[in-house]
């Protein structure tokens, strides 16, 4: 199964992802809302790093198996950078992106970590192609 | 289905994934060698935004058709700042990456857009935890 979301209004685009060749057949998915794409860019503490790795591994557990708006939690660090983390956040929507926000392990996350994130910036997003197997 | 991809040596957190109360199994796949992900983040020309969004999303959509390795690509401009553009690509290894640079599809997206993109940051990334549905 793959799963487009493309947000250009391109007949040419649609019909190159409807007439794929491939023996598994593409599937274009046009939500509306769309679904809701965030970016966390953390600085962490290097002494908690452990730490902190574990406490968002767990968060991420938890979000994706309970709540159904939450489509995909990727969390990275920049190669050499431990302590530089980036996540790419896909909700299905504004709704579950604040129900996320709500919910007890989010912020059992949010508590644990408080002491171990040096800096935040959260980037807001405008969909442009999110296209997976 | 979700699948996680954990690169913690955490009995706590596999435990955590294995035993999910959700009617959904949650899976936890450990590959070796770990899924590559690359961000690569561009300043698009802003009078060519279109064009290039065109070019990008159909290099987009072939790349998840026809190549097996290529697992996601998640194209999304900055709010507000359109011509600001961060694409989020996991890969299956390795050889899946290097494969798709030398692409017919790639090679052309890479032509068309030479002139449009004023700068690029290519990041390698080391993942710490890739969860989806």
């Amino acid at each position: 199964l793959k799963k487009v979301f493309s947000f250009l209004h391109s007949a040419i685009l649609a019909s190159a992802v409807h007439c794929a060749s491939s023996p598994v057949k593409a599937q274009t998915q046009m939500t509306n809302p769309p679904p809701l794409v965030r970016i966390a860019e953390l600085e962490i503490d290097p002494v908690q790093l452990i730490e902190y790795r574990h406490a968002l591994s767990d968060e991420i557990a938890t979000s994706i198996r309970e709540e159904p708006g939450v489509l995909n939690l990727y969390a990275v660090s920049v190669k050499d950078h431990p302590n530089q983390v980036k996540i790419f956040e896909l909700y299905k929507d504004q709704a579950s992106y604040e129900s996320h926000l709500q919910s007890p392990h989010f912020k059992k996350y949010k508590d644990l970590t408080r002491g171990m994130v040096k800096s935040l910036k959260l980037i807001e997003t405008t969909p442009i192609m999110l296209a997976s197997k």
